[in-house]
Formats: structure tokens, C-alpha cells, sequence
């Protein structure tokens, strides 16, 4: 009886809607009924000798250990930081290297170890999750991977130069360093999607140990970085330069014993941000495979975006113009901020602030308009769960947290000292109208993604089964069964025919427009940052008014962020763009 | 077709497996199908006149919407903290004031609705969530809230002497305090369990003002309390005592027009720490709440708890043991502390390390005995979901992060400067030992609290509907229609006979022996920290090593999470005292 209507005995031990733990023995979704039996008999065939299926879906045990790793890994690294920053003669930036070598070795060794051995086994991925590590992710990891790669390469060059009167330490940090970020690119580019099953105790603790890593890197990049742009004290010309880096680390009567030291430390220090972003990078992906550990997940549930400009025009065309607009200021702005004439340095403030200004107004008006065509369109929500697209959101939402910093640390400046100036009221108005663009997008976003795709996306729609559930006996009798079932894709066509792609109505055609319009000016906003640009260094508002520390941590923490959240929104924009 | 099997049109529309939002229309467990029927007609009558129930489940636009207001008002008072101390000329601690005056008096205005509006509706609260808000929280949170209460009249009574020459914001902002602390006590004590289904998307929004109201006065107590502490420098006698806390705010010119001025501050001072900790608890609780709206759920998953010392002795005596001798030190240690001699208070420190280290040592034993029984008993997991559950455990662990990085900052600077003295041995060992006993804990109790309860629990074993379902075919006919029955209490027979309560094994006396033990010297490390003892400032080595300012905000951040962390143990043990 209890294997009746599609329910094998593995399946009678399915956690019914099991809420955070990966499911080991729920039974997927899957296209076609034979294969399903095939491969549903080669799994609890596998997964009763290698792991009894009833003990791991609460995953309690390895997702416990694994976090309080983690915890501890993290902690006893911020006390080290902290030390570090406050009491520099018992925990040198060595000791502190040290620390961050032992735990690069320990997941560099799992990492290859993982690709090696485990992910070769028999049944090690027996599904990949098509959300996680998506093709920007990983093409952003690559791209500040080989940047932080050539920093690596700077700052060992510029420490053997040293290396006759400092510590050696210092030298072998950028290599290990350097040996991670290749194993972890490596790594992450081929496995991100995996869904382990092998091992699932040891591929947890290795993940999370990597992710703690990330974040060790990250956060002591961040700390030295801070600490980089608060040496010099703000001078009246209130320019915080970035200063001699690497050199304050190094004994003072320490000479570099060759002569290119001092293009290394230029080199390397225009690559530090690249660094951080990375960690970053890493870090959500590391996560997002942690939590995928034992999820049994179909790959079908990937679609192809098909992605074409036909019928948009208005949006990429305006989407140009802001791009265009954008570098151009970009690049006069880096050219004037390097002067030293005062008048022209606020000139370039000035113009970046009305930049910044004009994009994030039209932005937010259209953004607008999206919602008026959400209000107007009666496409149902996506029910049924995805835990990959509710990281997706979380990063998303936390990202933005980075840039609400800064804006809100700079309104309150501003208005506590009262609007002193043309440039204090760009300022003011920029940042307001950022945290109203941040809050519109953020909602367009995540209400677009929730919504049911217009088709032409056969497998997508009827991810929802439950829409036509009452449409069609046939249906019924499957989802009785208590499986989801995707393999009927004749039931789609039941869905109205005016959703037929081949004549786009005005609120899709409306929708793309607006999706590549946002996507154009979302990169416009994320190369200024991503290239260095920092006006709340060259306006000397935010650390005259908060003390330059604070300033200097919120700005630096809040930044990265910022950037990330920039790519993050652009891919989930091309997405809206894709499904609409 | 979709009628059969106890599929209502309304549960046709059920989200499977819906993973993080409140579920709307999804079937609840009830024990009888007639009753479930009338409630079922009832609900769905009403969810089609109040809301379309396809839309809600995805709680995007709600849950999206209250999530911003969160975080802009987070956002904004971080800001506003962060200036007020670093630039106390712009922004006062008025302006501050103003704003938590503005936030407080309108999440008192929503609580108020709430009360008399929402929850009297007609199907404002279907269900309440039996794990939310359970008595050990609401009996702290009215305990916190009586003294923050007290501290609040002293407060005013304080600021009235001060009112001819210092700003009435400050006598009005512990008025408006009080008034929102005795809204928000009743407030939670009376609806800490709804489930509310009435004006989803207000409610959302105002539980989430609520929150954020909550986390903004606790940030803002602590930061006060930090800045106090390092008002004065560090001197030789290296004591940092409260210094006189409202004084420094005052004008320097201004003298009290009443004599009682200084007795009304002392006594507010001492009442600060409550202050902190009922934040703490009323954040906890509207999070858990927000959570809970628009779920459904059944009251008869709550279980009725019996609790009876029959079969355990050595447990109880012993940590009551542990309890007297914690009390004694206590008492000794805050004698002695106080004294103006060095040698003193170097052997009140003494004491209290060792009493620690004995504490940690014993309940890290008694822990991992108890791992062990884990080991031999082969009690399965409980599966199915149970969001509440799930928010426990991440408030646990959430909670232990306070002491685990004051210890991780203890371990770094001793290790760091060496250990110089027997003092300094102790705390060190204490320090391991405490990390040690958290993460021994932690697991202990979170990986009970997932296993299956040994009966008599009928209901509660019946929970977990799978491991018996394909024992009887009744059963089966039942599981097929989609939705997890309880009603079949005469199931429960089939369990086999030894688990019988009348003559508990050997594994269980044990286990309820160790939870005793363990739930009284949490008590007791609890009472240390919550009624005054902060040997992190008394040792100098913590504000010697890391910065005042550094130090000072560990530990102020950190102990009322260790005070959290220790009650909220105290329940989870109690708990698996009761299903063991």
C-alpha cells in the first residue's frame, strides 16, 4: 500500500515541508516517470548503505558543528583583529597573518581534497541547483579573483624586498593567499551549483570553514584598509589620501633592497578593493553551497533565459544615454579630483552629485511605473519553495544594507550642520533620493521575482502546479500522491491565450523597457565605485562631523556592499527582463 | 474531484512546502475531521471576503514593506547614535531623544489599536502559536519591565530637579518610556501567541515598528552605558565604576532644586542592566510574532509540559549545590569587590574564577555524558517543521554569541601578554572552559530538543506522523489526502511498550539527572551577571590590553546576550527535562 501512486518506500520517510534542512529522502520533481524510477531506486539504493535517510534530514548534528566552526572561527578572528588594531605590540599584523595562513591551508586542503575525491564519487552530486552560482557571480569572482591574484603577485614582490629585516611572514601571507584565491576560483567555478551528498558531515565543516575564511579576509582587509586611510590626519585641504600602506606595516629603518618597490605598493594598493569584493564573492557562494549540502533538487527546474532586445527601445536607448553620461563624469571627476586646486575639485564633486542626482531620479520614476504595471497586471504569485531564491532575496536585501548606511550616516551629517552650500544640498538631495531609489528597487525586484513568469517558460509555469491544479483530473490524481509534478507540460497550454509571446502587450513590452533601462543605469552606478571613486572621502562633511575613524569604517564597510549589491541588482533585473 | 479525500477548494490553493512565509490557506492539523470541517467552512468564508488567499502566502509585499520600515528606522538611528557620540555638539542626546520619543509613542499607538481594535475582530486570531512566547519569557519581560518601570519614575523624578535649566525633553522622554514599557508589556503578555489574520500588512508593519522601537532603545542604553563607563580614565586602582551617569548629560552650571537628586540617580543607575534585558525580550517576542502572522496553526500542537523531580536525585542536589555555592561567592565576591583594598578584591576575583571554572568543568562533564546517552538511545529525529522551533534554536545560538566573544577577547589578550600571576592562569582557564561549555551546551540542547520525546506525549509523537505511517493502512489513507493527522491517538500503541512511563530506563533517569543539573547551574551562572558582577572591569587585563572604549563595548553588548543566553538554556532544558 505504501507503495502505491508513485510513493517508494523512501519517499513514506519524506519530511513534509521540511523548512531549512536540506532533504535528503523528499522526492524530487522530475520531467519523466521511468527515469524517476530509475534514479530513485539507484538512490536509496546508495542511500541506505552509505547513510541511514531518516537521521540526516534534520541535519542537526553536521549543520550544528559546522555553524559552531564557524562561530568560533570567526570570533576568536575578530578578537584577533581587534587586537590587533588596539594593542599592536602583542598581536602583530603577524600574529594575525599567521592565524589567516593556517585557516587559507586547512580549506585550500578540503577544497582540493573535495575536488579530487569527493566530487568524483559515485553518487557525490546526484543534483545541481540551477540558481546558485549564477554565471555573474561566478564571472565577477573570476574577474576580481585574477586582480586579487595580481595584488598577491605586487605585494610579494614588494616584500622580498624587504624580507632582509622584516618578518618572512610576510612574504609567505600573499603566496598562500594567492595559492587560495587559485584553489577557491578553481573550486567555485566548477562545483558552485553542486548539491553534495557524499560526505555531507566533512563537505559542511569544509564549507564553512572556507566561508569563515572569506570572511577572516575580508573583514582583516576592510580593517587594514580603514586603518590605511585614517594614518595621515585630515588636513585642511581635508583629502584623505590612501597612505603608504604596506610600509607603516614594515620596520621603520628598514630599507626596500630593490628599486621597483615603490610601483609594487601603487600597484597592489589600486587592487585592494578588488580583494575585498572577492571575499565577498566568495563568501555568498560558500554559503549558498552550504546550504545546499543533501538537497535533492531537479535540474529541470532550470530553464534557458532567452534573452533578445526586440520590442524594447526606449529603455536601452535611455539606459545608453544615462551609461554614456555616467563615464563621462566618471572620468572627468577622477581627472579633477587628482588637482590640487580646490576649485576644481568641488567642480568635480558638483558634477558627480547632480550625476548621481539625475540617475537616481529617473531611476526611482520608473521604477514607479513598474509598480503601477505590477498593480495592473493579475499574474499570480510563485508559491511553492525555493530556498536558493530566498538567499537570493536575503543577499539582495542585505547588500542593500551597505549603501542605506552611508546615506543615512550622510542625511544626518548634513542636516545637523545645516545645508552650508550648493554642494551640501546636492549632497543632502542625493542621498535622500538614493535611500528612496534603494527602497523601490528592492521591492521591484523581489515582488517581479515572486511573480509567475509570462511564458513562453513551459517548466517555470508549472513549477506551480497548484494555479491549474483544479483544471484537469489527471493532474489532480498525481498531486494526490503529494508530489509536485512537472512532467505534464501539455497542461500549460490551459493558461489564457493572450499570454502567447508572439504579439508582446504594452504592460510586458512597458516592464522590459523599464528592466533595461534600470540594468543600464545600475552598471552606470556600479562602475563609479567599483573603479574608485570616493566622493565621501573628497567631501570633507562625513569625517569633519563624525570622527574620521568612524567615517573611514562606515564608508569602507559600507561600500563593498554597495558594489555588490549594484551587480546583484543587475542580475536579478536581467532576469525581470528575461521572465516578463 | 478536488472536494475528495478533504481537499476544500481552499487547500486546493495550499502553497506545498511553503518555506518561510505565514501560510494563509494551508490545511491545519486538527484532531477531528468534523470539527475541522465547520472551521474549515468558516475560515475559507472568511478568507475570501477579508483577502484573496492566493496572494497573501507569498507575504512578499507585507513582508518586503515592514522589513524596510525596519530597516530605515534601524538605519537612521544607527546614524543618529553614531553622531550623538561623535559629535555631541550637532546632535544632542535631545535630538536623539526626540526621535525615540516619535518612534515610541507610535508603536504605543499601533499596540493600542492592536488591543482594542484588531484582536477583538470577529476572525482576528484563528489560531495561537503554543511555542511562542512561552512563560519564562513573559514572566522576564514583565519582571524587566516592573524595574525599567522604577528606573523610569527615578529617571523623571531625577530630570524635574534639573527642569529650570536643562531641556524638558528629558523629563518627557522617561514618561513616554514608562508609558510605552506598560503598553508593550500588556501588549505581549496578553498576544504574545496570536497569530494574527487581521489586517495582515498594518500588522506587519506595526510589529515591525515595534521591533525596531525595541532594538533602537537597547542601542542606545548600551551606548550610554558604555560611554559612562569610560567617562572615567583608567586609573592605577584600575577600577572603571558607573560614573555619575546623568550628571555628565546635565548642564555643567545647573544644580538640582530637590535634595534627593543623588539617591535618585544611584538607584536608576543600578536599574539600567533590567533595562537592557527588556528590550532584549520584547525585541525577541514582536519578531516571533511578526513571524506568526497569518500562520496557521493548531493549538494542539502544544503539548501540556508535566513536570515531577520523581526518579532523579543525584541531579538536583548537586546543582543545587552548585546554586548555594554560586550565591555565597555572589555574595562575597560584590562584599568584597567594593573594598578599597587591592588585596581584597585580587582574591574576590580569585573566587569567582574558581568558581567558574569548577561550574564550566562540571556542566561540560555532565554535557558530555549526555552526548553520550544521545549515542546509545536511537530515538529518531523529529521531522516535519516547526518555524518557532527553528527561531529558538537561532536565538540560542544567536544569544551565546555575546559570551563567546567576550571569552574569545579574554583568551587573545591573556594569551597575548602572557599569563603574569595566578589571576591571570584562572581566567584564562575559565575563559577555554567557558567556550568549551557553550558549544557543548549549545549542541545538547538543540539536538534534544529535535529528537522524538519518549511518551507519554501522544500528541507530540504523533507529530511525526511518518515513522509510523506505513504501519497501519488507516494511517496511509489519511497521509495520501496531503495533510499530517493527529486525531489517531490509539497510533500510538504501536510504539513499543518498553517506553512505558511507570518504570523509566536506566538512559532516561540519566538524561533527566544531567538536564536538572545543568538547569541549575545556569540559574546560578545566570543570577552573577543579572544582578551586577562585571569581573571584566575589575580585572584590569580586558582594558589594559584592547582600548576602554573597545573593551567596554564587548562586554556591554556582550553580557546581556550571556544573560539571554542563560534563561533562554534554562527553558531548553527545561524542556528536554520534560520529554525525557
Amino acid at each position: 500500500m505504501c507503495l502505491a501512486s508513485g510513493l517508494t518506500p523512501d519517499s513514506s520517510r519524506m519530511t513534509p515541508k521540511d523548512e531549512e534542512e536540506p532533504r535528503i529522502s523528499s522526492s524530487p520533481p522530475v520531467p519523466n516517470h521511468s527515469t524517476f524510477a530509475g534514479r530513485r531506486l539507484r538512490l536509496s539504493s546508495w542511500a541506505s548503505s552509505a547513510a541511514p535517510a531518516t537521521r540526516d534530514p534534520a541535519c542537526n548534528w553536521s549543520c550544528l558543528l559546522s555553524g559552531l566552526v564557524s562561530l568560533n572561527i570567526i570570533l576568536l578572528g575578530c578578537a584577533m583583529v581587534s587586537a590587533s588594531v588596539f594593542n599592536t605590540v602583542s598581536i602583530t599584523t603577524t600574529h594575525l597573518q599567521v592565524y589567516l595562513i593556517t585557516i587559507m591551508i586547512l580549506s585550500s586542503c578540503w577544497m582540493v581534497y573535495y575536488i579530487i575525491y569527493i566530487s568524483r564519487g559515485d553518487h557525490a552530486v546526484l543534483y545541481k541547483d540551477g540558481h546558485a552560482g549564477p554565471i555573474w557571480l561566478r564571472g565577477g569572482l573570476v574577474l576580481f579573483g585574477l586582480c586579487s591574484l595580481i595584488m598577491d603577485i605586487f605585494k610579494i614582490a614588494y616584500y622580498v624586498g624587504y624580507l632582509h629585516c622584516d618578518s618572512a611572514v610576510k612574504v609567505v601571507f600573499p603566496i598562500v593567499q594567492a595559492m587560495f584565491i587559485f584553489v577557491q576560483t578553481y573550486f567555485l567555478w566548477l562545483h558552485a551549483k553542486d548539491c553534495v551528498q557524499l560526505q555531507r558531515n566533512i563537505s559542511r565543516c569544509g564549507l564553512m570553514l572556507t566561508f569563515s575564511t572569506n570572511l577572516m579576509l575580508w573583514m582583516t582587509a576592510v580593517t587594514e584598509e580603514s586603518l590605511h586611510q585614517t594614518v595621515i590626519p585630515t588636513s585642511n585641504t581635508s583629502r584623505i589620501s590612501r597612505s603608504n600602506a604596506m610600509r607603516v606595516s614594515s620596520k621603520d629603518n628598514c630599507e626596500c633592497s630593490h628599486s621597483a618597490c615603490g610601483i609594487f605598493e601603487q600597484a597592489s594598493n589600486y587592487l585592494y578593493p578588488f580583494n575585498i569584493e572577492y571575499s565577498l564573492f566568495a563568501s555568498a557562494m560558500t554559503y549558498v553551497m552550504w546550504k545546499n549540502v543533501g538537497r535533492l533538487m531537479d535540474e529541470h527546474h532550470h530553464h534557458r533565459l532567452r534573452f533578445h532586445l526586440r520590442d524594447v527601445l526606449l529603455g536601452p536607448v535611455n539606459g545608453l544615454l544615462v551609461l554614456v553620461a555616467g563615464l563621462v563624469t566618471f572620468i572627468v571627476y577622477k581627472v579633477d579630483v587628482q588637482e590640487e586646486d580646490e576649485a576644481k575639485r568641488e567642480e568635480a564633486l558638483r558634477m558627480h552629485y547632480i550625476m548621481n542626482t539625475l540617475a537616481y531620479a529617473m531611476m526611482s520614476a520608473s521604477t514607479l511605473a513598474g509598480w503601477v504595471l505590477y498593480g495592473l497586471d493579475q499574474r499570480e504569485h510563485v508559491s511553492g519553495k525555493n530556498p536558493t531564491r530566498s538567499l537570493d532575496v536575503g543577499l539582495l536585501l542585505g547588500a542593500s544594507m551597505g549603501q542605506f548606511s552611508i546615506c543615512y550616516f550622510t542625511i544626518v551629517a548634513v542636516v545637523a550642520t545645516g545645508t552650508q552650500g550648493e554642494l551640501d544640498v546636492l549632497n543632502l538631495v542625493s542621498a535622500v533620493l538614493a535611500v528612496i531609489q534603494l527602497c523601490l528597487q528592492n521591492g521591484f525586484i523581489i515582488e517581479g521575482l515572486h511573480r509567475q513568469p509570462y511564458p513562453p517558460m513551459p517548466s517555470q509555469v508549472f513549477a506551480n502546479a497548484l494555479a491549474t491544479r483544479c483544471h484537469s483530473d489527471s493532474t489532480l490524481m498525481v498531486s494526490k500522491s503529494g508530489t509536485v509534478v512537472t512532467s505534464d507540460v501539455s497542461e500549460t497550454h490551459t493558461l489564457p491565450h493572450t499570454y502567447s509571446p508572439a504579439r508582446l502587450n504594452w504592460k510586458r513590452r512597458a516592464l522590459k523597457e523599464i528592466c533595461a533601462f534600470l540594468m543600464l543605469c545600475n552598471i552606470t552606478l556600479w562602475i563609479m565605485p567599483a573603479f574608485g571613486a570616493r566622493p565621501q572621502f573628497e567631501n570633507p562633511h562625513g569625517h569633519n562631523f563624525y570622527e574620521v575613524y568612524m567615517w573611514v569604517a562606515v564608508v569602507n564597510i559600507g561600500l563593498p556592499f554597495g558594489i555588490f549589491y549594484r551587480m546583484h541588482s543587475v542580475a536579478g533585473l536581467f532576469e525581470l527582463f528575461v521572465i516578463s
